[in-house]
């Protein structure tokens, strides 16, 4: 039996003093995500300075039979690197890795340990007259290994994809502590089975990410953003295809908000306002991109709203003018995760469906929902382009906050069963965490969940590797 | 001990008299590839009509410990869908498994039978006015299950990606003939392990696809072509890195050829004809798309270019005019392949370096190359933008033609060694088969080996699914 007196001198042994914390105090950051969702408890916090220190410890737990849980920035909505109530669990944080260990321009690729901010890859690759497209709200404290765990989205998959996509190699130190190097900065290698692929998204499960090679593009130099009031989702999805058959690669972005959603932001951001005088169901957020310095992107943008004018599909819209108003309208948008705390208990889903069944899947749900708690509020918006829609509930207005909280796993369920009836996916960039775990197996075809606790058991037998995570069982 | 006969009626059972073949003139078509580099016999070919009567087959074989060898339109070039010489495994055929299941304009997706012809995709696409970019050379006979099974790139993968990037879903039948049902038409799914992309490049060594939902993109509407003059292959480097800078996503296609693959062209290809009056060392077919129908891209190439020979990147350049001169100038790319089998023997290579050490990687082994055989012809050519160059040899003019054969081994080994020596891949697109599975070994990292063995395990664990193909020991 190893005491924790003794885990500390082997975890010491693996990272050094300044690796270790113990501390409660200390501790404490790396036990509850920023949300304050999930807390847990740990036998200790390992921050190691290298890849070679990450195998040390990733080692040492395994020969000790401890549980770890790595974690980047700590900004997932899933509670994916929080550790649980038991104490016995070891937090791996990957934040003293944050090194740019290289950019090549000509390859367009930047090499980067797994504890390097979203934004400074950005930033590295902006310096270097390239772009780092992933784009998400917690850009300035989440990590590539987070990233690359989750398999991030966000607001520029449309173009660029998810971080599956922007992924050339991956370094991993696996469960039993051996290092895999597969950091290839290769377009095209076709030589055996695509193995990072399995880490990607694994959520820690199945290993330790700690480099990558990442893609990089060149630099988009100008934009013209679009804010377009709408009737109905239907209309939304009308509109996306309008523009993109129209305009193609250079739609970078493509966001849709409900009116409650945009009232909400309204009520609550000091300084926002409405565009419109008259009120619309459904508003879209439309950006286009171009390498091209001057490359009549406002006329295009113009065009492609016209012809969706002339088709009945778009009601009323205002094309940007000045860096400050497409701010304002960027704001409107990111703003409405942050408001809707203020109006009482919230429910958040983040879900995809086929394009083409994103307006049946609103009307279905929307019904579903206000059936089973009359008035309740739906905040839904997201990336239309990806089927991607956060799909959020506030509790009916005046209404009692337990008795909404009563009711969380019933409409979510309402939520999750819609979805699934239309081939969609409960978890679209999220992850299943710890919170979803327990439900996957609902959603997902038998065989796939069979072989995914095969892999599971393959690469991780003693279930050590972030364990209650993903799986429903595991 | 299971007897031929007994095998053909099982086999018989599980898809008709209609889906068995046995004779051998009805087999042999399928007993040797292509090009006739590999020949293989069979107890039987069988071709299924349905994911149902494939999983018997699967089923039925693995019941009896028979080998199965999974083959599309068979036009691989490493061997990978050619049966061993035993006579005693399985060819299954997908080739009767050609229906378009479902397309899907709104969500621009289309859902398709692996026995699909990849041209039959391109074209249903375009009807719909829509494009499926994947683009090679085997098109019109290549199936959708062969270019998922070796993760087919091809011309288009500057932009749109390999056939890996371009699915959604898929449908697999399980070694032990389960069916796993992946077809998904999702952008965004994070619930767990992406284990489409296990059998995505496996080369039908854990499972035999069945099915896939690919992406479809706008159309491209316009376009312009331009042939460059280059001194070296660092100057096609830079001429991309300058094109890409300016025209970033309308970069469609950017293809290099030695002038010694252009001069086998000249000299086997009727019509065939230099466009300059004097010799260059290197060419560049540049090629630029936009979904506008008047996007103004001669202009735009033109400035391209003309930034290029003002930083005395390239040496001369025609923008073509009309679309003869566009067929003319990719005829002279896409000939090359084919021409070079009227010099004799030769030996093709399928690598990836990075795209920066691709001038490094020509010079280092066109140098030891000239060195173990003094004249001979190295026709260098490929994919720059993906790093990716069939580099092949052909003997000295005049040598003797098994002298050369006797050396393919040492010489093959030159180039994957230089390969190897700047971080690259023995194979960037054609995929292992059974021609480059037993020298893996030689250039793979040994943890990265005992992961796809022990995935191989995992999968098939009688190691009947294809083997000898991909792992150099199963």
């Amino acid at each position: 039996m190893t005491t924790v007196v003794d885990l500390h001198t082997r975890l010491r042994g693996a990272v050094g003093e300044a690796g270790l914390v113990t501390a409660p105090d200390g501790m404490s950051g790396y036990l509850t995500d920023w949300r304050d969702a999930h807390r847990g408890r740990a036998a200790a916090v390992v921050r190691p300075a290298s890849t070679e220190e990450v195998a040390a410890v990733v080692r040492t737990c395994a020969e000790l039979g401890v549980p770890v849980v790595p974690q980047g920035g700590n900004t997932g909505l899933c509670g994916g690197a929080v550790p649980d109530a038991s104490g016995r669990q070891v937090v791996l944080s990957l934040t003293r890795m944050r090194r740019i260990r290289a950019l090549d321009v000509e390859n367009q690729t930047i090499t980067v340990d797994a504890g390097v901010v979203l934004q400074t890859v950005q930033e590295a690759a902006a310096a270097a007259g390239r772009m780092f497209p992933l784009s998400l709200g917690a850009e300035g404290s989440c990590t590539i290994g987070g990233n690359l765990a989750t398999n991030a989205g966000g607001t520029a998959v449309l173009r660029y994809g998810n971080m599956r996509d922007l992924t050339l190699g991956l370094e991993v130190v696996l469960p039993d502590g051996r290092i895999w190097n597969g950091l290839r900065g290769l377009r095209k290698d076709n030589t055996g089975y695509d193995l990072k692929q399995l880490f990607i998204g694994a959520e820690g499960t199945l290993g330790v990410i700690t480099a990558a090679v990442l893609k990089l593009f060149p630099a988009v130099r100008s934009r013209a953003t679009a804010w377009v009031a709408l009737g109905s989702p239907q209309a939304a999805v009308d509109l996306i295809g309008t523009v993109r058959a129209l305009c193609g690669d250079r739609l970078t972005g493509f966001e849709i908000m409900s009116r409650q959603s945009v009232d909400f932001v309204l009520r609550h951001r000091p300084g926002a306002r409405d565009l419109f005088d008259v009120v619309h169901p459904w508003y879209a957020l439309v950006e286009l991109g171009d390498t091209l310095p001057d490359a009549g992107l406002d006329e295009l943008l113009e065009a492609g709203l016209g012809e969706a004018f002339d088709r009945g599909v778009a009601i009323d819209a205002v094309v940007a003018s000045g860096s400050a108003q497409v701010a304002a309208l960027w704001a409107m948008r990111e703003g409405i995760s942050e408001v809707q705390n203020f109006e009482g208990p919230s429910l958040k889903h983040d879900v995809t469906v086929p394009i083409s069944s994103i307006a049946a899947f609103v009307e279905q749900t929307d019904r579903a929902l206000d059936g089973a708690v009359p008035g309740v509020r739906i905040v839904a918006y997201g990336h239309i382009g990806d089927g991607n829609l956060h799909y959020n509930l506030s509790k009916p207005e005046g209404s009692d906050d337990d008795a909404f909280r009563a009711r969380a796993a019933e409409l979510s369920r309402i939520v999750y069963d819609s979805t699934s009836s239309f081939e969609g996916s409960i978890s679209a960039e999220h992850g299943l965490g710890q919170s979803k775990a327990p439900i996957i197996g609902l959603y997902k075809d038998a065989v796939e969940l069979d072989l995914m606790r095969a892999v599971k058991g393959l690469f991780d037998p003693g279930n050590l590797m972030n364990p209650g995570k993903v799986l429903p069982d595991a």
